[in-house]
């Protein structure tokens, strides 16, 4: 069992797909930019453990805004060390190895590292695990010292970090000298089931576990919730509670409200269930896999299964945003899903997909079903792509389907609470290990196919390098050319998703025998006969026309939008000068004749294709102000103007221009 | 300037209305029954400042159980006292001089009257006026003591209450030594206002007008707003907050995060706004009058229009129910209107809308205009009639369009938090007041027709009594039958609201010449002539055919309503008993015919009209679990299949059997 991020180098992007673009800006501009950031801030240096003047700032309460500076410097190394296995790039690297002596020089003599609880409130560590991402932090340097290893085959970060975790296994746990608390923010749980299957490390697995295994216990801790408990320990009232809390005791805002395996429908705040069900998903993957399977991982992969499924039927936007709410960052009850602002909300928080995406690759190995790899696909093309502009310097933290007045559609250079950009670094840096995944067992081969672009994949066995390359013009065009070379004492199985918005519209070239191909789960599954015959074959996915998509009706949307292969579109004002309403009187109607259209961004070398169809602008009955609440409907036809439209795919929004006018869904016109 | 809490007694509803009925059935049932859970509850005795045990329940706060039991005695005792007027009857009336006993002796010697303040927390009067309702028991106190006076003709409510106001308003004003605060719940400033304009009571109107004034004054106190400044003066932190506050200084929850003139939209409980609104009005009315009109009132005029049209035209459900959020009890950003619970709320709660029609019969004082009292009769009939069941025994708090298994459409004996049945007990008694509005000057006498029904209007003047009476079988038919009597010596002018909903399609009988008749701002006015010409006439409004209703499109529900009159109509699963989702996958196509069928029901003697007409159940296509979000359209005609289908007016639902399953709008169908 592999994760994305140990096994991305073994392939290489080719030119010139979306993939490969996006990574080569992030790998020449992203990571720059970022690291300028974090210089400018303050970020950079706050491992010297110095006063800075931004912790004496109390208008936020109970999060600083300096709470998240360790992971903000280590999600950055993390991504920049996944970079430097592309090319080796003298500034980052050096600022990788200073950061990771004043890492290392930060730590305590007991082994604890966090810069908040050592400069800001010594004395006060573990006091209050609900609000203060001491954990979170924790986590994200776990996750940099195991990348930094990977790249500069040394224990510099990765050992003070397992004598960090070494004292938080000591801190946490079941007996009466241990606190049997967890994280209010999960992050640390994946990060230790990846310590755990990086180093062998076994406390790093049981702290996890019991991380997941005491969530949400209403009396762990005294009798107590441990969060209510912690609380009263620092002489607060429960109805003293972060903003992010509605009402008293909101415990499902991070997923604390029952234990998980008693959990019926994904709740709270979007990024933190994801990495959450993540963890879950890598406990249960490591506890099936061997040969004493737990029985209890059919109880938690019941929990996962269940969860996954009512948030992707029913929380889940068409572009694979999740969380509707700003309050919480997060879910709102099934079908909640207005798309923008003004309508209600729309957060479809930039973290909450790219965490969508690695919960989908760990359900892959579980279980190895095209349904999860669509929403991985889902959520890279359009939910996460959209967030960074295509120079590599601007990002969004929350991704609307529809733009307001209030709300217009546009890209910011940084956030205070910079979560989001260094994650989208980190998973273009990982990028590679999300498109497939691949093993040997005594000479048998397997390959399974995720995502398809121009890439190679390489990997040795004892009987020698295996290559698999992929060409093709995805997302606008379905035909993938495959070149395996693998030695003849090596039997290679071949899996490639079919796609479920391709309605099984596809076939191989050379076309096989039935008997060397069987479709499961939405996976095509190559028998090696046929893979050592056919060293060259080719997919053909044959279903690239524009189609409708639609939310469920109980969401009460009552639109339309078009989508093209794993694409979702959008109308913008760019295209659209007539609009100044942000569409929200545009109607579609199904069955208008669709033109595609090729067009090229300059400077930014991008090809895409547009969609031209017609639309229906709706006048909206003026009435007298006051009079009655809604309208009298007489069936007589309203007098709707037609107007040429440009659709774009939504991953494009807010780089050409315009006025910050987008929208996805547009009324479903009769 | 009247008010209908002091008119109603002019006027004599007639047997067999509606309305006749409901307050029949008020009178004969309700009254009792409430006494008797007064007396059960502990209730009737608080006044005695006696220990009960639940005063000691500390489980909700800041709000006790107890809080509000000083202003369920006093709307009882206004709601008995109107109904007194109509009838004797011993046991109320025992029940009231006893209840008034207990008040009289529950005052402390300067003045002071509070069950909570005196017995619970004696020392920490005035504390807390945000959330412990202190200043707004004292505005029922105030009502019930008017109601008393006018009918026991003597002074022994209000002689205390007198007093409990002088302190009041000693203790709240500009000076330094006063406190420069406000309620949290609006209510007293519209009683000062009854007291000042029934009393003369200077005091009355300076305390209200300072309140209203004062009021979002974000400096006010300390240079800090008066919440604030008065929760750290108890040691609270600003972030403990009642669970009615989704984040801390959510002062929008009361009107209070701005001063009222700088309010731009009706935020926050519904109830309170409308309190408020309605003492606005108040204001407005006895500033313009007399000999020095404010020039302020314009601005404070302004306000109210522009907020009214707000609420009207963005936040008001087709029932005339205001405010969707549970949380806060109210409104939610312009046009989220959802039907059910399941769909994200719709609270509609009774009181609001028996306040939304106080607030419209202040405001046809302001200006004679149909759209006040179309509102008022479209509340009258739908949300607050829906309030009660057909034998005034059973309530609801809350008036939902649509149920839900979560949800479903049910009435309840009684609340913890008491405030609607009694307060439909104090509407009805003085729903007289609000058919119409008459006065004399110089024997130049007006009546303004209002409301329809069959009832009888009688006032006196020097020239003898006039009476106005009105036969019809409104809300099922628009002819509407006028006797007046009035001396030769009096010149009558009387003006008669045609509805909005009517589109204009009426007539009188006899036809008067053009220049006897002039329509203004929805009301006909008939000049002194015709009337003297012709004492017996008629108005017939002809245009009672059913017709569809929909909220605005930006409210996202793309539903079809059946109306007639001022009546809206439901499906119920008594009727409809094929339906077993709550009728979420039912709609409607504008143009269907449709019949209607003369209903009784026994027992209750109530006659209705039922619609019957086609609707079509579509089918939900579906879908294997988790794969993607939403569907793909691909313009096919779905499986809907077509069933007869039996609409009730709203007011009637939840009376006729069935499992609780009800709903308002429908799908639009294609």
């Amino acid at each position: 069992m592999s994760h994305p991020q140990s096994i991305f180098h073994h392939t290489t992007f080719a030119p010139d797909s979306i993939l490969f673009r996006r990574r080569r800006t992030v790998a020449k501009v992203t990571l720059q930019t970022q690291l300028k950031r974090l210089r400018e801030t303050g970020r950079y240096d706050c491992f010297k453990l110095q006063w800075h003047e931004i912790y004496a700032d109390k208008s936020m309460w109970p999060v600083p805004f300096h709470l998240f500076w360790d992971s903000d410097v280590a999600k950055w190394i993390e991504g920049a060390c996944y970079f430097l296995h592309d090319e080796h790039d003298a500034e980052i690297d050096a600022a990788v190895t200073e950061l990771v002596d004043m890492i290392r020089s930060a730590q305590q003599d007991d082994g604890y590292l966090n810069v908040h609880y050592t400069v800001v409130e010594p004395g006060k560590r573990w006091t209050n695990l609900q609000d203060m991402h001491e954990l979170y932090n924790a986590g994200h340097l776990i996750e940099a010292a195991i990348a930094h290893r990977q790249y500069y085959k040394n224990n510099l970060l990765l050992e003070p970090i397992k004598r960090y975790v070494a004292l938080i296994h000591e801190t946490f746990g079941p007996s009466d000298n241990q606190l049997h608390g967890y994280p209010g923010h999960p992050e640390i749980e994946l990060a230790l089931f990846r310590l755990y299957q990086t180093t062998g490390n076994r406390h790093a697995y049981e702290l996890s576990r019991y991380f997941l295994e005491e969530r949400g216990n209403r009396k762990g801790q005294e009798g107590q919730h441990y969060f209510e408990w912690e609380l009263k320990q620092r002489g607060q009232n429960i109805y003293q509670r972060p903003d992010s809390y509605p009402e008293h005791a909101s415990h499902w805002y991070c997923q604390s409200h029952q234990p998980i395996l008693q959990q019926e429908t994904i709740e709270g705040h979007s990024v933190r269930a994801m990495y959450l069900l993540t963890a879950v998903a890598d406990m249960v993957c490591i506890n099936i896999s061997g040969d004493k399977p737990l029985l209890s991982s059919l109880e938690w992969k019941d929990a996962l299964y269940r969860l996954w499924n009512n948030m992707v039927d029913k929380k889940m936007y068409l572009t694979g945003g999740i969380g509707a709410i700003k309050q919480w960052e997060g879910f709102g009850r099934d079908y909640f899903l207005p798309q923008s602002t003004d309508e209600g909300g729309c957060y479809a928080e930039t973290c909450a997909s790219i965490a969508v995406m690695m919960l989908a690759e760990r359900l892959l190995h579980i279980d190895l079903d095209a349904r999860f790899a669509d929403i991985m696909e889902l959520c890279l093309y359009n939910n996460v792509m959209t967030s960074m502009s295509l120079d590599g310097k601007a990002f969004t933290y929350v991704n609307q389907l529809g733009s307001s007045e209030a709300d217009k559609s546009v890209r910011e250079e940084w956030f205070w609470c910079a979560c989001c950009p260094p994650n989208v670094t980190r998973l273009y840096g990982s990028l590679g290990g999300y498109l497939w995944d691949f093993g040997e067992v005594t000479r048998e081969v397997f390959v399974n196919v995720h995502l398809y672009t121009k890439a190679q994949l390489k990997f040795s066995t004892a009987e020698g390098d295996v290559t698999l390359e992929q060409d093709t013009n995805w997302p606008w065009d379905g035909t993938v050319r495959f070149r395996c070379t693998s030695s003849e004492a090596l039997k290679t199985t071949i899996r490639l998703r079919i796609p479920s918005w391709s309605r099984s519209q596809y076939f191989l070239d050379p076309k096989p025998s039935e008997d060397r191909v069987h479709l499961e789960k939405g996976y095509l599954t190559l028998d090696p006969s046929y893979v050592a015959e056919n060293p060259l074959f080719s997919l053909i996915i044959d279903n690239f026309a524009p189609r409708y998509i639609a939310p469920h009706p109980y969401a009460n949307q009552n639109t339309l939008t078009l989508a093209r292969g794993p694409l979702v579109y959008c109308m913008e004002d760019a295209d659209n000068t007539w609009e100044d309403n942000h569409f929200k009187d545009v109607g579609l109607k199904v069955g208008s004749p669709i033109k595609e259209e090729k067009r090229f961004i300059e400077g930014a070398e991008e090809e895409y294709v547009a969609l031209r169809t017609s639309c229906w602008r709706q006048a909206v009955e003026v009435k007298e102000a006051g009079v009655a609440p809604g309208y009298t409907v007489d069936g007589k036809a309203t007098d709707n103007r037609v107007e040429e439209a440009v659709f774009v795919p939504y991953y494009l929004r807010a780089n050409r221009g315009g006025n910050g006018q987008m929208r996805v869904g547009l009324r479903c016109s009769q």
